[in-house]
């Protein structure tokens, strides 16, 4: 396997093409990460979610990092970790149509909002939150088969 | 889609059964989260990677929390978070049988070693970071399919 590190537009190129990845927040020094959906429209990652601790973590701390994880096989996949800043689109006129942006964008996957909407036990009646992150740093490794690799994932 | 709070002993079982995951540190209130291969005994988690941000981050700040996503399908899948306290097996008498345990425990999984362990432009010829987990807390979430998400998963 090699591995080796993304360009700047390769990674954005990754971020655009992926849905799904898991979000890490801070408070105290203790970090929280949890599997979410997102999109990315070339400037800000958006998301959406029911209040509970990775919003509340993110609202006292709004330092953040996404990662997604791209995996066609054991040699084969690719890595992306951005670093930023958490924003929540409020319900409020200054905010309207950043909401509209990210739903419209959010909503371009089939059922996109179930995981982070759906009711539990634990938040049936709340609010959807819309939240952006502005990206302040990218970094992306990417892995593939060494020529030994190829060849044996060809003949499997 | 019906989303519950998993059980203590349904998080450890879960946790049992992958050996992929995302692992989160943070440093002055910056939180860092990348892809971690891992073992879990019933007890500790136990990882291995060549110096980096991670072990950097993680030496500097022992608060860290790892994430497995166990994901059939949009309808079923389950999330454990883990949360816990990094501490590092280093080469010494002291820790002379943890770290024999550990390579035990992660060797049991094919080219375990591989993407924590390969070189890359950046790491070569470094040695590698044993490490485990001490558990703090525990979560997880299973989602199922409701009725009519099931029939349709039956006729795709």
């Amino acid at each position: 396997m090699l591995i080796h590190e993304m360009t700047k537009d390769e990674c954005r190129i990754a971020l655009e093409s992926v849905s799904i990845g898991t979000m890490a927040c801070a408070r105290d020094g203790q970090p929280y990460v949890v599997p979410t959906y997102f999109s990315y429209d070339g400037n800000h990652i958006y998301g959406v979610s029911m209040l509970g601790q990775k919003i509340e973590w993110m609202r006292a701390n709004p330092l953040v990092c996404l990662q997604i994880w791209d995996r066609k096989n054991h040699y084969q996949w690719l890595s992306v970790v951005v670093s930023g800043r958490y924003e929540e689109l409020i319900s409020s006129r200054e905010f309207e149509s950043e909401r509209v942006h990210a739903h419209a964008l959010l909503q371009k996957r089939a059922m996109w909002w179930q995981p982070g909407l759906v009711a539990t036990e634990h938040r049936a009646g709340l609010m959807p939150i819309y939240y952006r992150m502005h990206i302040v740093g990218i970094t992306g490794r990417r892995a593939m088969p060494d020529k030994v690799e190829a060849a044996a994932l060809v003949t499997e």
